[in-house]
């Protein structure tokens, strides 16, 4: 019986069901296990600009600080396209990770069975399919100085720096193996050392690294192939991990082979603080407030945060094993559904999945009492 | 009725079997359009290594260089693995690229009907696929300097420097508009304009050139998301034209869209010299010299240098036209037969195009006759 403080930042658009919807599977969650989780709301991206005047609000970031977890939905939409940089919904993102130090993020890929229709791959290829990409999120090409434009002799030039140092490397292979140790005991290390320095210094820690880990098997890839991989045989990775700019291209890349971004959570972790989960889908303005949209992403990455930051496996899998059952039991909202097929709302799947959690309570309590 | 000289680099493993192959073809080609070409030979490679001690002579260099074109084939193998990089085969491909100025590399992904069950992808989703690939190739990241290791206040770090001058995004991209005015007058310029101060360049000069180019639309797309159209839209490309790094993670995902990296060739083109023509797959030392090795990806970057370098689209439509029969007639080698199905060996499928290029010319004779 534990006691969470969570804070949960809708966003915009369809951020507010899907964290509304997820929000209730929490609380599905608390009844059966008898937890305590205390839900404490903050605002960022548009809604953040509209109502304070900026993406990111002190207040927001301070609320996130004392809670054990940050729940997150979507930001951003039309109205603000036009803002400058500053005042872009986008920009929130940017700044909640840095502040908050979100060093390592999480994009597990899973296939369902029950929706082989969705992916664009065939089915013999994605069946089974079961892997987490983490990336480096702080570092890399993304942030080293210097990245700007310059005149030389006359010559237009525009230059951006990929820049890691060793500990930035140690802790987020780290976090991989740390992970692969709770899988299939495999991690893949991505690089592209037959050509970069950081890539060989990457593959150099990852060797060292894996050394403390001798019950998971490390393998280097060269992020070219590795991009082939994905498409040709998804089914041989379990934890790969890659630096920032790699693991944008490949998450992406992957977060395509289920053909259902409404299904896919991530994590981010910190390196000093509590950790942020959030969908990794955006948050498509055209279907905003129309009780249509997935929730099943924020409902797993839900899932994540029980597991990760409050250590509660049991409550987890509870959450994933209601997924699983409502999708095979044939629900689908309008993302996944198939010609022909009949799409659910948003509160129509998240009841359901509360059901199926509570159901099972019920079915063990009568069990328990029949023992 | 031209005069061509072609150096010819067969390499290593199977590259010496697929470039004889392609030989034959262009000599089809000689008898059936009353061209001349001649064909120099050159070492490149593991084969460079062990004759002249050295992966890339001089004089196969200054061959290439007297040529109108050149046609390689495959370099490495397990026999030269151990060898210091400068006397790697590998080596001598990265020597030959910056020694000729080769500055655009081209990737064709083309869909064969009557390939199907060797892609990954569901059929509705590959089907009529046929787009290139302009990936710049002597700049960009993996050129770009400081690259190497350091330790400042005693951290150690490594660096790597992404690095493009005006003039250099501006051929690259001229190069993908040609194309595309020739094609489906479609450019996609792939970059991270919302991260990288040179993709924010990269997509200014891109705005430039299509200024030059009113027939042809451009449309810019973030690495990431690029990464996700190819696997869940790849219908919707024309020309994409990216930097070297993003260039080289999109091409070799592209490449597994068809499932055959034996039918797929490639082009690199020259700011100041004779262009270069291979196929996009390695020397396979494993099925080297068995006659199995599929000839077909070397063939079709024969055919690109017919219609790229000697400007001769007839000759370069008709060896293209010759493979698509062959295949559509069921001609497999191993790698893109199904279980169950016949494989023929390099030689047959060699002679199978050639016989259809000539057949060609005799059914073009006897009508011309009767017309
Ligand atoms: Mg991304
Ligand atoms: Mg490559």
């Amino acid at each position: 019986m534990g006691n969470y403080r969570i804070a949960v930042l809708p966003g915009d658009g369809i951020g507010k069901e899907v964290t509304k919807g997820a929000v209730e599977v929490l609380k599905a969650i608390e009844t059966r296990f008898g937890h305590h989780f205390e839900f404490a709301y903050g605002w960022i991206g548009g809604a953040a600009v509209d109502q304070k005047g900026t993406p990111l609000p002190e207040e927001t970031l301070a609320l996130c600080r004392k809670s054990d977890a940050v729940l997150l939905g979507a930001v951003g939409g039309p109205k603000w396209d036009q803002h400058p940089p500053h005042l872009r919904p986008e920009k929130g993102l940017l700044q909640i990770r840095k502040e908050m130090n979100l060093f390592a993020n999480l994009r597990p890929v899973k296939f369902y069975d029950s929706l082989t229709d969705s992916s664009p791959l065939k089915q013999e290829v994605i069946q089974g399919v079961d892997f987490v990409i983490v990336r480096e999120l702080t570092g890399g090409l993304y942030f080293g100085k210097p990245s700007g434009r310059m005149v030389e002799n006359g010559e237009e030039k525009a230059v951006d720096t990929l820049l890691y140092k060793k500990e930035e490397i140690k802790r987020i292979v780290k976090v991989a193996f740390e992970l692969a140790r709770k899988r299939k005991k495999k991690v893949t290390s991505v690089d592209k050392a037959n050509v970069l320095a950081s890539s060989r210094m990457w593959r150099e820690i990852a060797e060292e690294v894996a050394q403390e880990f001798p019950d998971v098997t490390l393998e280097h890839m060269l992020v070219d192939n590795a991009a082939m991989q994905l498409i040709r045989s998804p089914q041989q990775f379990d934890v790969v991990v890659t630096e920032n700019m790699f693991g944008d291209i490949l998450s992406d890349e992957a977060s395509m082979l289920t053909g259902s971004l409404g299904m896919l959570p991530s994590a981010s972790l910190s390196a000093s603080g509590p950790s942020l989960y959030e969908p990794i889908h955006g948050s498509a303005p055209d279907i905003a407030g129309q009780n249509k949209a997935n929730p099943i992403a924020t409902i797993l990455s839900a899932a994540m945060m029980l597991r990760l930051s409050f250590g509660l496996s049991k409550e987890a899998e509870a959450v994933e094993k209601a997924v699983q059952q409502v999708l095979a039991a044939g629900l689908r909202t309008a993302d996944i559904a198939q010609k022909g097929q009949r799409a659910v709302s948003t509160d129509e799947m998240v009841n359901e999945i509360k059901a199926t959690i509570l159901d099972h309570q019920t079915i063990s309590h009568i069990m328990a009492v029949y023992a």
